[in-house]
């Protein structure tokens, strides 16, 4: 039925249903929207399964700045099928399931032909409330009001439009509820692990904060043989979870007394972690698995969006003693 | 005469003249003192050449803190001859060429097998201001007073005693007053550039601070075949210095207008240098250094030791766009 849907629905305005965030931090309204047909080298997909990210809270909950727009359909985080294609794609055709993704691909800049960076040159998350060639967004409620993109990907919709270089082709074959994971915490936890710290067998690794990102990390972490892999949440209940994914000890920092959580880390590793992992956005954490890493050679990766807009700050001596902090956003992925 | 002197000095309190400093800031006085034997595993050296770093010169303002220690000889770049040898060093003998080092290699620890890292866990830097494994001098004045140690190495003396883990042999036919250049200066540059940024071909560098160290990190990338190497530096008669180590751009930060540095550096280098350097030991400055840095990849290296004890503030953001920070002592050497 696809194809016949293809000929029917293709070129033409869509009318479906997506979840509308009108206002920061209001709730989501499901309405009737229309969705553009795709134009050059963009695709529009049916969404077949979304979830939400921590990600999309936090901006729904920012009033301001470049990136707060709004009304706007919020989502990241999903799986789908190509419904139709716009002028010049050459890489999906229609019935294609792909993984729509927030970072873009050119396979052209310097940045994208280096194993080194993921974040493509050419298209530099242009015009971040919508479409990255023009800045026009795809999406209109009934009233003929635009509706702003997210991440160049608004997935809380039946359909949506991403341009070629923000989408990959999976196969149908992985659930796509579980795939859909792929598309941004399972990458961006097991590409830290893998890719960016590159965890090493026998090493010791603390994570800070066990949701979603912070559970792939240990995952990441415990296929590459890492000896010790310590959590660090507020909900003890998570400890159960994250044994399944590795965990080897848990620290509730309620419990610490009079230690801090970094000291306990000391402890526990034998003078601090080999690799940290800041998956929250809190500069008071980050500072923390700093202070958790080991002289020498301790590496800190921070995965986690700071949600208050903080900075970060750091004693120029503990670099000197050989630590570092690097950030990654999917994972180097 | 070696053999002889040390015949008749071996295991004997020695008299010779130092360069001393009574009180933080004070301008150093030539005084006779007292240079105890070595003890086990330390060895007497005859220094042969000194020379004054940008380190002593901050330690010899320093008024409080736990490396703070008057009164004090200090130096910590130098070469020397052993003099004479304590109890259960097979390492040296006497007459040998030494330079003494101001962090240890016991050779044993997992960080001195590790090839990451250069801070000795067994002798963490013990005891700041005197010998490290009994925390004591071998130094007194005329009067008794005891005079601290600095660095482990106080080279502003004609006799001084160091841990055989604070001393490497090296060839006699290396010029004196170049060899000791690499106790300090010239190995921390170099192996920043080459062990720790692995600056690599074709790669653009930005260096804050064009002393001996900001020049050693210039000629390391120059060898590394760097293609552009920028300096920063408020001295413009820098730059005729810097050109003979592979400096390429210049900038004088008085000059840069309504830019900033960081601006400026991105202009030159098409959205920011590959590698940055800070060779003064500022904040401010380290700051800078980062945002100067390209996203994807951009690597920052923290040389300098912080002057005033100032946190060093970064915005999470930029770790998120692939930027990383890593500090080092003696360049990972």
């Amino acid at each position: 039925m696809e194809s016949n849907s293809k000929l029917e629905t293709a070129g033409k305005v869509l009318r479906c249903k997506a979840a509308i965030c009108r206002n920061p931090g209001e709730p989501l309204v499901i309405e009737d929207i229309e969705v553009d047909p795709p134009k050059a080298w963009e695709i529009r997909i049916k969404i077949i399964c979304t979830t939400l990210c921590h990600t999309d809270i936090t901006y729904w909950k920012m009033k301001s700045g470049l990136v707060a727009a709004f009304p706007r359909i919020f989502g990241h985080e999903a799986v789908g099928v190509v419904e139709s294609v716009g002028e010049y794609v050459e890489e999906f055709i229609v019935g294609d399931t792909v993984l729509p993704v927030f970072l873009p691909n050119c396979n052209e800049c310097r940045d994208c032909k280096s194993q080194k960076s993921n974040l493509c040159t050419k298209f530099q998350n242009n015009y971040p409330p919508n479409m990255p060639r023009d800045g026009t967004s795809r999406f209109r409620d009934m009233n003929g009001e635009i509706l702003h993109h997210f991440l160049w990907v608004s997935s809380f919709t039946e359909y949506t439009v991403v341009d070629v270089t923000h989408a990959v082709k999976i196969t149908p074959e992985i659930p796509a509820d579980k795939a859909c994971l792929l598309g941004c915490g399972v990458s961006t936890g097991i590409g830290a692990a893998w890719k960016v710290a590159e965890v090493e067998e026998g090493s010791t690794v603390a994570i800070f904060g066990l949701g979603p990102v912070g559970l792939a990390v240990a995952e990441g972490a415990r296929q590459r043989g890492a000896l010790k892999i310590i959590a660090v949440d507020l909900n003890p209940e998570k400890f159960d979870i994250g044994k399944k994914f590795g965990v080897t000890d848990f620290i509730n920092p309620k419990t610490c007394g009079e230690k801090s959580v970094s000291e306990v880390i000391k402890e526990l590793t034998n003078g601090g972690a080999d690799y940290c992992f800041e998956c929250i956005g809190l500069a008071s954490l980050m500072q923390e698995a700093f202070l958790s890493s080991r002289k020498g050679w301790g590496k800190t990766v921070i995965l986690g969006v700071e949600m208050h807009g903080s900075q970060l700050s750091l004693n120029p001596y503990e670099f000197l003693r050989g630590r570092s902090v690097i950030g990654t956003l999917f994972g180097g992925a």
